[in-house]
């Protein structure tokens, strides 16, 4: 059988880099937030080996951002999520999972706190906007809320910090991680900050402007002939490697965040309000999570894709289930996420993984992977 | 340069029918709600002369559903929608465009009345559970609001009555227009309505069973062999010669319903209460529409797919964008959407559409199109 095609269509919106995604032979897409996403560019792994060990520049326009300004929006942003928001600083970007009444994961943003009144989330793929317009209007708040048009650009690998100083000055080396400044290029001032799906390191700047993010895009690459710079993307190896969890993929609207291991975002005794703050205190009172995602290891010398979730069993037992898998080859073995039970989610419980090619055994692993 | 598969994961979700839908050889997908919606299996036009002439099945699963249920459940729906709800039925599906306080479309499902507390809303490319949750949540309403396990399944073409009819039995053949019956198939009762995104008549199932949906599936392949039954799905052309909007295509959340020629749903003086009344009432004040969908045809033999709103101009001046496109063999010319200024909206007016090819004269075109 042929792998079938995207086929393109308007709702599947490009971004102002597609065209140069494209020239550079994007071989495959995924469609995000309603909006094309590279996933490989040469092969996962050629693109992986380029990742680890030289410099990427990623188009993930499809990191939509949900502004939210006006008198009520930290009060809306709080309200929104379980993290205490209030120590939160301007110039910040703050991982702050989205839960709804009964602590379901709405999604997993960044929060970028822009003024005391003015945030971007900087969402995964759900349409937060929706989210927050509806509790908005439904609670009388008075915040503005859309979609700007703004489509992040990531610069992520190890050469990162010399390629991003080429272009917009050595001060980029001094912004912290997890922080943001106002950096400008061409005369115009981008929101650049020290983050990234990955874990190599580097920027994500906030493109928006169409045509002198074409321009940034150009002087990126002009910049890093010799750094080997080349158009890369999310990859499936590294981000497993790495412990970054997708909303989606390995959590969705049926976990809270005590499953996705983000108790360290659920400040219960902050005395903040938010939505979903009983369901958690509940949830906490019957001994937290009774599941949680783990990192499996399990034998294979290649993985076929995780496009469903495979069972998992210990013992004869369920056990849980995989969600995202890869053959890495730097760790020498098969790696994955999987929902694990509390029964079996003690580090070094061996379980049986069912791939589509058969069983295959495995072992549970803390996170980050330990080589 | 190669067109970009579409990278599967688990995010993309699939659908029961997935491993039925890839053993017939699907050629392009997209991602529709998040899920698999396939876009062409021989070739566009080849299933497009399949679908006027024949029968087909097809998996359109990524319909997905959001149920709202309980006391407040008529309330809120009725919330939602300019539409008067009133006199809608158990049994019937009413068309029901979704707007925001400022009258912007959020999306624009059928709404199944399943009885007077309990509704699916069946949408669009937008995560309506979102927007339902949240102004559920922040105006206190007694509602359940969920995405249920749904995913239907459309016989479409001229011989549906008769494939569906040998399935379900006779009575298929008198559930009218936009009305639904509950049908059994291996002792479970289906949901089957009269509906569909073809103008080629037939039928929706709204499978809530994997297992017994996948042998309903089988049987109707085995049942329609001599009808000449084949795997199917939406058809660009069809579609647009039907004169079918698309959400995210056609309209956003950047227009009004009466700019998507959606006026009769919009029940202004109907004394309902609905999110958006002001504003659509504003709108109208002010004259309506200053632009509208209006069908285009334009010379050419055969179309580029319109992946970005091409500019249309009328007189050298700026008339709209067109949103959708393809090549008509039975029209025997170009067609598509655009959004066209009031100035040029008149049907018969000389345009000229700037797509990737090139200007191409056109005209406008009231919809349905002229033939």
């Amino acid at each position: 059988m042929t792998t079938p095609i995207l086929a393109a269509s308007r709702r599947t919106r490009r971004t102002p880099f597609s065209p140069r995604v494209e020239a550079h032979g994007v071989k495959g897409y995924t469609v995000y937030n309603h909006m094309l996403l590279a996933t490989v560019f040469n092969t996962v792994e050629e693109d992986y080996r380029h990742l680890k060990s030289r410099v990427q520049v990623w188009d993930v326009g499809c990191e939509r951002q949900v502004e939210v300004s006006g008198p009520d929006a930290a009060r809306l942003i709080q309200l929104m999520t379980p993290r205490n928001m209030d120590r939160v600083v301007i110039g910040q970007c703050a991982y702050a999972p989205l839960v709804d009444e009964t602590g379901a994961m709405i999604n997993d943003p960044v929060v970028l706190k822009l003024a005391e009144d003015r945030f971007w989330i900087s969402i995964a793929d759900s349409d937060v906007v929706l989210w927050a317009k509806g509790l908005a209007y439904g609670m009388g708040l008075s915040v503005e809320i859309f979609e700007p048009a703004v489509w992040p650009l990531a610069i992520q690998g190890p050469l990162a910090d010399d390629l991003t100083a080429r272009v917009f000055g050595e001060e980029v080396r001094a912004i912290r991680f997890f922080r943001f400044a106002e950096l400008e290029f061409h005369g115009h001032s981008f929101v650049v900050a020290r983050s990234g799906w990955s874990k190599q390191g580097g920027f994500e700047v906030y493109v928006d402007d169409a045509e002198i993010g074409l321009a940034l895009y150009d002087a990126l690459f002009a910049g890093g002939e010799d750094l080997d710079v080349r158009p890369g993307c999310p990859n499936l190896i590294e981000r497993i490697e790495g412990g970054l969890f997708s909303y989606g993929n390995d959590m969705t609207i049926e976990n809270n965040p005590f499953e996705c291991g983000l108790d360290k975002f659920c400040n219960l005794d902050a005395g903040i309000e938010f939505i979903g703050r009983e369901a958690l205190q509940q949830l906490q009172a019957q001994g937290g999570a009774q599941r949680v995602i783990r990192g499996v290891t399990f034998e294979g010398d290649n993985c076929p894709a995780c496009v469903e979730a495979w069972p998992v069993t210990s013992g004869g037992q369920h056990a849980g289930h995989l969600t995202s898998a890869a053959h890495s080859p730097d760790f020498g073995t098969n790696i994955g996420f999987a929902m694990i039970e509390r029964f079996a989610w003690e580090p070094g419980t061996e379980v049986t993984v069912e791939t589509p090619l058969g069983p295959h055994t495995g072992r549970v692993s803390a996170l980050p992977f330990e080589r």
